[in-house]
C-alpha cells in the first residue's frame, strides 16, 4: 500500500516554512522561503501554490499520497470556515477564505488554525505532551503564543479565540502592553520586553558585564542575557529570577483554572534550561493549590522551530473541527 | 410510564439542601437540615441517609422512579472513584470514599461531584447557560467558587480540581489570601474580604452613611454596603466600581484563556445588578481581546440558592464520568 502524509505550512511574519510529515509526525521532506511581508498577498499565495504543488507532485512520484495540508495562522481565524481574519504581521490578508482558495488550487482537503494552537497539537501527539490529556503549551518569542489541549483534543473557545494566554494581567499598574493594557504576561516574557527591561536597568546604572558585551557591539537578546547568567552575572541571574517568578505566577493561575498535567514551554526564553525552568517551578508549586501543582509537571518544547509545520500537518489526520 | 427524577444533595457548611429533580430540572420535592459540623461523619451521614430513603419512599409511592443520587461536595473530590478527599469547613470527611457508602445505603447510583461544578452544570442546563457551549460560572460568597463547561461538558481537569477560579492572581503584591499568595481575585471579591475592607477604610476615617448604620448595630455585609450604594452614598459607589473593575480584570484575562460565549455570576455579591454587573463589563470589554470581548455575555446566574441540589441531581442524567 502507499504511505500517506500530509503537509504542514507554518506561516511566519520572517519566513514560510513547510514540510511534508506523516501521522506519527515523521517529517519526509521540509522547505521554506522568506514571507516578505511588503509583497502583499498575491506574491505570497503564489508561491506557496508553487511550492505545495511541486511538493505534492514530488511524493506522488514516490508513491505517497498527500492527504491535505494544514495551515498555521499567524492572526486571528475561523477555524471551522477557513477564513483569515487577518496576519498582524503581514499587510494584505484581511478578510480571506484561504482554505477555499487553497483547495481551489491544490485539490486537496485544506484545514486552517492558529500557529500557537498548531505547536501545542504536535507536542500534544509526537511531543512533550505525548500520553497526556490535559495540556497548556506557551511559545516564548517576541508574543507569547498559547494553545491548550482539554480532554484529549484542541481547544478553541466560542470564536476560535482561546489561549491567548500572553494577555493574562498580572500587576494591574505593571508596564503598558501592545494589546493596550498594563501587566500583561507578555510584559514580562516577551522577548522585545525582556530586552528593553534590561537596557533601562543597565541605563540607570545596574552593574553588569552585558554593558561590556554592549559595548563591544554584541546584539542583545534573551541568549545574550543567559550567557551573562552562565558567567556568574549577578544582574542577569536575578533577571531571570524574576522573569521565571512572574510566568511561574502566571501558570499558577492557569493551573488552579485549569488543572493540567502538563505545561510545555518552548521559544527562545525557554531555551535557557533551568535559568528559566528552576524559578517557573518552584513559583508554581508555591502558588498552585496542591492538588493543581501536582498534577503538572513543565517542561520543555520537545519538537523545536519544525513544530509549527508538524501541527499545522497534523490538522489533517485528527478531527477537531 | 412511571415519571423519572433524581435526587441532587448540596452540602454546605451550615445547611445541607437537597431535592427530588427531573431530568428538566424542575424541583418536585426540596428538604434541608442543618449541617453541625461538630457532630462528625457519622452523624451527618445517618441524616442525609435518613433524609434521603424517605424522599425515595416517598417518591416511589406517586410513582416516580429515582434514577439515582447526585451529591455536590464542599471540598477537592476524585469525581471518578466518588471519593471525598476532605472538607474544609466540616471536620470528619478526609479520605472518605461518599460514593460506595452512599450506593450501599441506598442502593442507588450515586455521583459526586464538587459543588461550583454542580451550579456551572445547573445553569447550563436550566438556567442563565442553555443553549451555550462554553460558559464560566462564578459563586460569589465567602469564597469565589468556578465551574467551567467547556464544549458543552463539565471541564474538571486533570485531578478534578479544575476552575479554582478565585485564586487567579490580580495584584502579587495585594493583600494575603487564605491560600497563602496575595492578591488572588477572592481578596477583592469574596465577603469577607469586601467587608473588612470596608471596616478598614471606615476605621481611617472615610466619610459614608455605613458609619452611622454600623452604630445602629446594623450588620455590615455586602447587601449593606449595596444598600448604602442605592442611597447615592459616595464612599459605598466608588467600592463597588473598584470591586467590579477588579473582577472584570480577572474575566478579561480568562476570557482571552477559555473565549467563553457566557459567564454567570451568583451569590450575594452578584446580587447587586447594575452596582456590579456594569463595571465588571465595562472593564471586561476594555481589556479582553475584542474577538473574546464580543463573544460573551456576562449575565447573572438565573438559578438561585436552589442550583447547587438541582446540579448535583443532574449529574445523574448526564455522562461527564
Amino acid at each position: 500500500m502507499e504511505k500517506k502524509a500530509a503537509i504542514g505550512v507554518d506561516i511566519g511574519g520572517g519566513s514560510v516554512k513547510f514540510g511534508l510529515v506523516t501521522s506519527s509526525g515523521r517529517v519526509l521532506e521540509r522547505g521554506q522561503f522568506p514571507t516578505n511581508p511588503r509583497g502583499g498577498k498575491k506574491l505570497l499565495f503564489d508561491q506557496l501554490v508553487g511550492q505545495l504543488r511541486s511538493l505534492i507532485s514530488g511524493a506522488e512520484a514516490r508513491r505517497i499520497k498527500v492527504a491535505g495540508v494544514g495551515l498555521g495562522a499567524p492572526g486571528p481565524i475561523d477555524v471551522e470556515r477557513g477564513f483569515v481574519y487577518f496576519f498582524p504581521n503581514i499587510p494584505g490578508w484581511k478578510n480571506t477564505p484561504i482554505r477555499a482558495e487553497l483547495e481551489r488550487a491544490l485539490r486537496r482537503p485544506v484545514f486552517v488554525d492558529n500557529d500557537a494552537n498548531g505547536v501545542a497539537l504536535a507536542e500534544f501527539l509526537y511531543g512533550a505532551g505525548k500520553g497526556m490529556r490535559n495540556l497548556i503549551a506557551l511559545t516564548l518569542g517576541t508574543g507569547v503564543g498559547g494553545g491548550l489541549v482539554l480532554n484529549g483534543r484542541l481547544f478553541h473557545g466560542e470564536a476560535f479565540s482561546a489561549a491567548e494566554i500572553g494577555h493574562i494581567v498580572l500587576d494591574e499598574k505593571g508596564s503598558r502592553c501592545s494589546c493596550g493594557n498594563r501587566g500583561c504576561l507578555e510584559t514580562y516574557v516577551g522577548s522585545g520586553y525582556f530586552t528593553a527591561k534590561v537596557r533601562r536597568r543597565l541605563a540607570a546604572g545596574a552593574k553588569s558585564i552585558l554593558s561590556r558585551w554592549l559595548k563591544e557591539g554584541r546584539e542583545l537578546t534573551p541568549r545574550l542575557v543567559a550567557e551573562a547568567a552562565q558567567k556568574k552575572d549577578r544582574f542577569a541571574i536575578l533577571l531571570w529570577e524574576e522573569t521565571g517568578e512572574r510566568l511561574g505566577t502566571a501558570l499558577a493561575g492557569l493551573a488552579n483554572v485549569l488543572n493540567p498535567d502538563r505545561i510545555i514551554l518552548g521559544g527562545g526564553i525557554a531555551q535557557n534550561g533551568s535559568m528559566i525552568f528552576d524559578p517557573v517551578i518552584r513559583t508554581l508549586r508555591k502558588k498552585a493549590f496542591p492538588i493543581a501543582a501536582r498534577s503538572v509537571k513543565v517542561v520543555p518544547a520537545a519538537l523545536g522551530p519544525e513544530s509549527g509545520f508538524i501541527g499545522a500537518a497534523a490538522q489533517v489526520f485528527v478531527s477537531n473541527h
